[in-house]
């Protein structure tokens, strides 16, 4: 703890005459069983599975700003009020919009084939008539870097990248740097295009991911697909050939403007203290090529039914559970962004925070960044958690998920619950994230997870650390 | 054995001097052991991968009268050169042509979904401006048939069978009866459209399949596709709410008129009796979504594989081993019923055949239809390949295959080397069927089988009792 504040001082007097240890954070006994039972109730519950069958069948694909952005966030306001939240509201969120309308490539020379690909999220559009060009191969982001810029001018940069599975999915640290960054360098060194090889791991799948890149302006953006990674095999036989390899590339795409959209908030009112809150959620917007069900379906639906579980307790808890449902986290996390700028202020009266976006496997390990002095309250929660898989990491910091990284960068108290990704990017931003990918009981393990710890973080005689600044040294944990 | 061929007992007393059992037909001591060294040989071959590699990626999708037809037959009777064949021809096969251009569905009510959805062979395009109507939906083939005319007229008729993975692929049996069958009859009872749960086991994969369909002529066509599994689960969803759920297909396919392809042929020309022939092959043509790695540039490059083993023994067999690459199976056994036509009248030369037409797993199962009297022949090649796996059951028939089917009901000896497809029918007929499906290992068993095989076929003193008619009634064992 760095900034100990006037409101913890207040509280640790508040909680002075019961709690032993007054300068503690600790959870009450009557509490800790409260949230067992929530964590047992939560185990045999389908809710979540229910939010999200109900999302992706009525809505579908959600990609920001596009035409079920509005559905998407109606489909909220009216879940969160179905579901008897006390309170529901939207904050503004903008951005510039890109659209995806059509996209089709093929190896023209020497052998013609087909191109399972698909653009990155703020690619450019080829010209008229498409982009046709010769493709130069890298290795990997180093070799671009290091590249000569007449090797590349006027070329189809390509990356062949090969992630693997991996029960964190560390790999995406690498995949995600390639999309992310190559296509602004190959621009930089004046290439006409950018492909990769997807940032995913199934490979044996004509299904290929998308997501963001970046570039300083739309003016300097070029054309940038992933191919599926049949597609990159296919291209890098005929790259062993020795013969150049030509690749013509239709994408209609771009930046059309800018959208104005909105995070989603449904709240369940502490009885105690209903300005200070849990803040927990996923994002509400996915990428268009699925129905957004691991990505990040399943995250929205966990804490959602969460606070639903809490919600039907038979009295609220001493906190607020603030459940957030993100707007557009995928091209660039503005939702988490704008929640930032307007509750920075706030940091102090977020509890212990974070964000589930990493599909629906089962939570594996735990970690936090607190004040030292809420390590007894972490270890309770630990304790509640432990018979349902999940394993407390001491060494590591907590970092609040995607769209709540930006709060606990303000201050804000975290915990990171880590699920397994293994099968994870086999189906991240691909057409294959549908419902299907989701197995109903690894789905309610996580939300026994979220109800239990946002419960008993409610809960606590005393906060958990946050304040502004609080953490800016811990460099996160997701 | 129901009708004893002249030539047969012509052979039966040629063989008299030199065979114990005149009238049996065995493989010589030395011809058997020859076998097994070219099995040995070729499970460490990878000449049959080379093959499949090299059609895929150079070639890539060969639907039957498409822009790579002949590229396709170029590439094959190349590839017979280069290997060395003795003689390389073609036989023509003309068929309707078919032709996609262009496929997309969504659902539009209750719920807008986009579906992936592919166009079946032979199915009708939809009106500019696309087909919008409302689903029916039926459990079964059967219940379709007995469905009232007016439950249907002017509706889109989905019918939901999902197929479960087998060994033997049995599923297949009622997927393709739903596919192959269904749009007639609901374009008999007047639907507008036909759609269906793909024939297909990949339970989680947005890769429709393909297949063709049949109607009495083009003129009753209507146009008929297939679901991705999730997007059938989808659809399911949707139909559940109880509310109408309308669709919209936008298939821009038809038939345009005739085609005339080539089977491709290359024969290792026998040393004694050149003319009596042991046929194997694969068909060249694919569907076009994928590249037709397992479906069936498999087949054509074990075959070809099988008998490039063969042409690098110190001599040629006694008999010719002809390599067939089919012409359009996928759209009704052209490329066979061709050869059939034009071969029917020699069927008393062919030897004992078969073709490789379910993939690349490992071939585990071999039956055989031949005469009582060849059945100690069949027992040595049994003998021979028994060590990498296959086990002979005496009591199935064997049938030839899809494309020398038609030989064998005209009376050709076959028999039927069955592959594991458990993973067959997650591929088949959809865009990953691609190379890296086959694993080369297991492609090699294939060329062993099917090169021991024919070797012995080639050898054997007497023949397995090919003559008209002779195997009327074995039902045929594929």
């Amino acid at each position: 703890m760095r900034h100990l504040p006037i409101t913890l001082l207040a509280a640790s007097l508040l909680l002075a005459s019961t709690a032993a240890g007054a300068a503690d954070t600790r959870i009450p006994d009557a509490a800790v069983h409260t949230a067992e039972q929530l964590r047992d109730k939560a185990m045999q519950d389908d809710t979540g599975y229910q939010i999200v069958t109900s999302l992706t069948t009525e809505v579908g694909p959600r990609i920001a700003g596009g035409v079920n952005d509005e559905r998407g966030r109606a489909w909220a306001i009216a879940k969160f009020k179905e579901l008897g939240y006390d309170k529901v509201y939207t904050e503004p969120v903008s951005y510039p919009l890109w659209q995806r309308r059509s996209e089709h490539g093929a190896i023209v020379a020497p052998f013609p084939q087909p191109l399972a690909l698909t653009a990155l999220g703020f690619s450019a559009g080829t010209p008229p008539g498409g982009l046709t060009a010769e493709v130069v191969k890298f290795d990997s982001l180093a070799a671009l870097k290091a590249a000569d810029p007449a090797s590349v001018k006027g070329k189809i940069v390509y990356i062949g990248f090969r992630m693997t599975r991996q029960k964190d999915g560390h790999d995406y640290g690498m995949g995600s740097a390639i999309r992310t960054g190559g296509p602004a360098i190959a621009a930089s060194k004046g290439a006409a295009g950018f492909i990769l090889r997807s940032a995913g791991t199934d490979a044996h799948s004509r299904t290929p991911h998308t997501g963001m890149t970046m570039f300083k302006s739309p003016a300097e953006a070029i054309p940038a697909a992933a191919l599926s990674n049949p597609d990159a095999d296919q291209l890098e036989r005929e790259l062993a050939y020795g013969k150049p390899v030509q690749i013509k590339l239709e994408l209609d795409c771009g930046v059309v403007g800018q959208f104005t959209g909105a995070n989603v908030i449904g709240e369940i009112t502490g009885k105690k203290y209903p300005k200070q809150i849990v803040p927990i959620g996923g994002h509400l917007d996915s990428w268009d090529l699925g129905t957004g069900a691991i990505d990040d379906g399943a995250g929205v639906a966990i804490a959602m039914a969460a606070g639903k579980l809490i919600h039907d307790l038979p009295q609220r808890p001493d906190r607020t559970i603030r459940v957030i449902a993100f707007a557009n986290e995928e091209m660039g996390l503005y939702g988490g962004r704008a929640y930032a700028d307007q509750h920075a202020k706030d940091v102090s009266q977020h509890q212990l925070g974070t964000e589930s976006d990493f599909g629906s496997g089962p939570v594996w390990r735990m970690s936090a960044s607190v004040k030292p002095q809420a390590q007894q309250a972490i270890a309770q929660i630990a304790a509640v958690l432990a018979p349902i898989g999940v394993a407390y990491d001491a060494q590591r910091p907590g970092g609040g998920g995607s769209d709540l990284s930006q709060m606990h960068a303000e201050g804000m108290a975290a915990l990171t619950l880590t699920q397994n990704g293994t099968d994870y990017f086999d189906y991240h931003h691909n057409a294959n994230d549908t419902l299907d990918k989701i197995d109903p009981r690894e789905l309610a393990q996580n939300v026994a997870v979220y109800a239990a710890f946002a419960y008993m973080a409610a809960e606590a005689r005393g906060d958990f650390g946050s304040a502004p600044g609080a953490f800016a040294q811990d460099g996160g944990g997701d």
